[in-house]
């Protein structure tokens, strides 16, 4: 866990405020929950692997024999956690809330969660997530609102040329049953062709054999990675997916990622509305950690990064789980971590920054109110009592996002002081 | 602990934008630190009684031996908290960091705590605070600033007519002395003086007497709280302060107060440079809580409303326990969640807000199209899919902040929908 110093700390809000706004402009709602919810539900088996890294919260006024009890079964000493994610507090918002919210409730959610990691560079035990959900739309329209946004948001940051890499848990459901794979085996399946990026169809085909997976299921599987395939250009669209795909995919699944496709075209026209490439990659291996996703899963790839800024999908299961009736439900979550490292510091909104480098013995009042002056004017305003190295305090100043100052001693009217640049 | 909604949530962001930047203005960077800090940091006695509503967090990896060997002593069971303050972290920040901070550190902080208070109208288990800190000025001006600062923010939220009630920790200290009641017992006796405005002076005597504080003090007491007075009135300053307190009060703290006062009025000229009436009232009652405050203690009050809006004081003795070396410290807290609730909902930022209304048939491109060139405009765009109840659906729109609608149907060309005014 980490301390924000003020500039990194500036960095981040400003970042925030601008993903809000492009959320918000989206037609998103923001909503908050609190940080704690009741252990029973953040351990209800939705979170996965990070229901094991979640931080508990001691029950209040246990006593000695209530601890004694508790040596058998720890988890009888909490009765609340700390949130591994935003989408299991969600769920439980929706169905809480569900009467008070529109028809299809699309919400954003920006917050910290926690999860007891292993200390390691680039991960944090506590981080900001930012999400948006559609709640209550099932057609493909749900996922183009949330790929439109997202990448929207992207170049609003200054990070244009974002595209998003995207598949279908049903396709590959699918795939692996048209191999043979039976359906008790399809998870550990999974799991080997998700490193299919690192490892190549080979080393893919030796893990599922070491695996004990049928055999001929798995030489039917690295014959169709390592098929020959044509190799002319086919933006996203049927030709693309179908090409990747073995024969007879099923036309429904197809139609909602060619639908998704046709409504992020639409959203995004080029100059003077001519046709542009369509941001999205099919890509017929992308698994995806998360159990609970049932449908589209899509990821975010930036051109100056080799590792995902983000990622989401569809999860019609889950809010049902909470409310005992079926709704469709699809999100898409920005890596706020990475996304922050990655934007170059905006310039302060404050019109003018000043310091005020004074005398140490000037009254209070006359310097309190060179800062009033300038402060009702629309400046930020520091005040610093003047040292014998005023390069090094007016160089850390500029640092700070300070644009210019002036030295003030007893005896100059309100408003009359003189400003300099800061270089 | 609450959800919050879109309507109460967008209001709180607001108001947090406002209270952010009327801060960063008068020269006050923000910092962040994490939620938990460790346990025996927040039970080093700093925090007071919220130190008993801290919620500990559970250990990681606990046995069954370490769980029964902890049934005597409960604290073996939790090495991390979640704050109860900000003060208490913001003291372990710049022990840590003091070497990246200027020399005199203006620190904002506006995050969440928490405390485990029982269930009752107003109290929240977790809530947000919103503190700025001045560590490193010992003179009147660090007060000034911290002053002049929150009530320039109340005036931006639309507050104007704040005021700040002010006293000194020495001044009740060298006025009980004066008094008779000896080290010990003061403590107890300030408890008591701390209901003066509930119970009167006969009632502070009569529990005083209770307490069994000694018999000539309270006399003392007693009838200075009753002398007569001269109605004539005073503003803000020395003849004000000494009238109000026993003869002979100590000049050191007297002008301390005077130069706060002096150092306010000159930040909050009237119009045409006019004096104005300083908002400093001095009560020489005022206690606060906290067994920190070392010099002046405060709390905000506004005319509309009977309780205090936030409060604060100088700690010159909490930071050094830190660090080692005494350093002084002064902060003035804002009561954010009693605050947001005065202010009324401010108008949305986005230029236009539309809804468009569409039939459930309409291809997505041609929607989404639609709903990118107005997000391309600078509006903020709901879709809805028409309802038979249309009245209803612009009704709640309505209410979320929306402005304006349309009504799409296939066939109409981006950017050509035809925008009515949401009544």
């Amino acid at each position: 866990m980490r301390d924000f110093l003020p500039e990194d700390k500036a960095r981040r809000e400003r970042v925030l405020a601008v993903i809000r706004d492009r959320y918000r402009a989206h037609g998103f709602d923001e909503i908050e929950t609190p940080v704690m919810e009741e252990y029973s539900r953040l351990h209800a088996g939705i979170g996965g692997d990070n229901e094991k890294l979640a931080y508990n919260v001691l029950k209040r006024g246990l006593d000695a024999d209530a601890i004694a009890a508790a040596a058998g079964d720890p988890s009888q000493l909490t009765d609340l956690g700390l949130r591994y994610d935003l989408t299991v507090p969600l769920a439980r918002f929706y169905a809480t809330h569900r009467g008070q919210l529109p028809s299809v409730f699309r919400s954003i959610q920006i917050a910290p969660v926690w999860r007891a990691e292993r200390p390691q560079k680039g991960r944090y035990r506590q981080f900001v997530q930012c999400d948006i959900d559609i709640i209550g739309d099932a057609s493909s329209r749900a996922e183009a609102e949330l790929i439109v946004a997202t990448l929207d948001t992207l170049d609003a940051l200054g990070l244009a040329g974002g595209s998003v890499r995207i598949n279908d848990r049903r396709v590959l459901d699918w795939m692996l049953d048209s191999f043979g794979f039976d359906a008790a085996e399809r998870p550990g399946v999974l799991i080997t062709i998700d490193k299919l990026d690192k490892i190549g169809p080979a080393g893919v085909a030796a893990e599922l054999r070491e695996r004990g997976a049928a055999a001929q299921s798995v030489d039917a599987f690295e014959s169709f990675l390592t098929r020959p395939m044509t190799m002319e250009y086919h933006p996203f669209g049927e030709r693309q997916i179908r090409k990747l795909l073995p024969d007879a995919a099923p036309t429904d699944i197809v139609d909602h990622l060619v639908g998704i496709g046709e409504a992020v075209a639409a959203s995004r026209p080029g100059i003077d509305g001519q046709p542009t490439e369509v941001p999205l990659v099919f890509d017929p291996f992308l698994v995806r950690g998360m159990g609970y996703y049932t449908g589209t899963i899509f990821e975010l790839a930036h051109p100056s990064v080799d590792y995902s800024l983000g990622g989401g999908g569809r999860y019609d299961g889950m809010i049902g789980r909470f409310l005992g009736q079926d709704v469709p439900a699809a999100g898409f979550s920005i890596g706020f971590e990475r996304i922050v490292d990655l934007v170059a510091a905006a310039q302060d909104d404050a019109p003018q920054a000043v310091v005020l480098v004074h005398d140490r013995d000037i009254p209070a009042g006359e310097l309190l109110a060179h800062k009033a002056a300038l402060v009702g004017g629309g400046a930020r305003v520091r005040l610093e009592t003047r040292t014998k190295n005023l390069k090094a305090l007016l160089e850390r100043a500029a640092a700070d996002g300070y644009t210019a100052f002036a030295t003030v001693s007893t005896g100059i009217p309100a408003g009359e002081v003189d400003l300099k640049p800061l270089a």
